[in-house]
């Protein structure tokens, strides 16, 4: 088999949690991985507008050489999954299938629990991905998360009062067998949601998308388990807005340094 | 004196508290408000982009009319006012030399503390407006703040626990005579910022840009008091993306229902 280039498309840099997760997992490729910055965030964007800028970006990552596309973005994938897939001749995965597939194996018929934005709640793509696998999902809209993950403060006492709040507002209507993470920055405090859950007497288990979306896309590719001899997987990766804020934030999501951006502009 | 048409450039929903100090202070005129959701935020953004966004809001309210601009957004006045300035024949007032005029009567050679995100304070556009009168400005960056106060937590013990980390960490390195908000969502909880301020010892003034700006603007039309029998102002808002968003969030903001929002498409 060639060695697959495989792009990763995001808004900014809570995508590079998926790149986190398909580096180790699939080594054997070369990754291309675009944050665009200059328009994000998504979330409070409309339909129109975000189909066509993650069409955009995943025009470009098909021209650059990718032989398949991972949209590391819940507010596209929830919302352009299907433009996106018309625009390109390649395969597309998006993060929302994966993880709740993985939430369905042995659960189907009980209750899970979605932690998100408030645009993919709104969206509902959780939701009616459940219902299709005999999920009943409730929906949870958590906007202060991201801006939490982003001040740094992932072991702060205020995290864990908002994570208080949240958490006990859901668990008060429904008792869930999992807690899906369907944003892609909430990877960074998967710990603390599972003590949070842990103290509020919930025993569900935590299933983040970037996990759950490597696997699939190591499914795709045919690998069952990851190869140790293999050479580490490189990757390059473009930003439509400020290289140094995207090196230096990116590399708290990513886990490990990022030498080198590209600027880009996709227009807008 | 005919009619002005004041034009109202921000970001997003923040510049309508600007608007609604403008509206009882000026009420003789029409004013436009044009928020740029497609895009928002700015502060993540270069400034090279931030300029482009701003220059193409405000030729657009100059073509429909606007006879004065205000820049009702913080990063744009700190990043991008000499590009406005260069685009448009109107005079172009930002929100960042009002505040600091305000503050500076009667406290030369004191220190202020200017709470802003993190963007406008690592233009130091505060630090250098309040240097040319001597002030000395620390700055202090509070992200967390614009999330908070869009989840609608004003009166909250959350908001009330950020404000006491930002503030204790600014206090212990200042003694400031004024507190400036430098950010056009801070009016909102003005209060629980005086509140914690006291309790945590300080007499210091708080300061908002909405009052500033709208004294300024109210300086150079030449009206020294409003006119309690002029008619109503009159407004208009256009915004680039979710016009329904833009209702029921902005009415927050202006304190007011919003009748009605023109979608506009500047590109991008």
């Amino acid at each position: 088999m060639p060695t697959p280039t495989i792009g990763v498309f995001d808004s900014g840099f809570g995508g590079l949690t998926v790149l986190r997760a398909l580096l180790p997992r699939i080594p054997a490729a070369h990754y291309l991985y675009l944050g665009d910055t200059a328009r994000l965030p998504y979330g409070a964007k409309s339909q129109a507008t975000i189909a066509r800028y993650a069409v955009d970006s995943a025009r470009f990552l098909h021209s650059r050489g990718a032989t398949m596309l991972v949209i590391a973005c819940n507010t596209a994938s929830a919302l352009a999954l299907n433009e996106i897939r018309a625009a390109v001749p390649i395969p597309v995965i998006g993060v929302i299938e994966p993880v709740v597939q993985m939430a369905h194996y042995g659960r189907q018929g009980s209750q899970v629990l979605v932690l998100a934005t408030s645009a993919t709640v709104q969206s509902h793509a959780y939701q009616h991905a459940c219902a299709l696998r005999e999920l009943e999902a409730v929906e949870m809209p958590c906007p202060l998360l991201v801006p939490l993950v982003e001040e740094g403060w992932i072991d702060h006492p205020v995290t864990r009062e908002v994570l208080h709040i949240y958490l006990a507002e859901a668990l008060a209507t429904c008792n869930p067998s999992a807690v899906l993470l369907g944003c892609t920055h909430y990877p960074l405090i998967a710990n603390p949601i599972t003590d949070m859950l842990r103290e509020l007497g919930s025993r569900a288990s935590v299933i983040d998308s970037a996990q759950a979306t490597a696997h699939e896309v190591a499914l795709r590719l045919g690998i069952d388990t990851p190869n140790p001899s293999a050479p580490p997987a490189t990757f390059t990766c473009f930003a439509t807005d400020s290289i140094e804020k995207f090196q230096r934030l990116g590399s708290h999501f990513l886990g490990q340094p990022i030498p080198k951006v590209e600027l880009l502009d996709l227009g807008g």
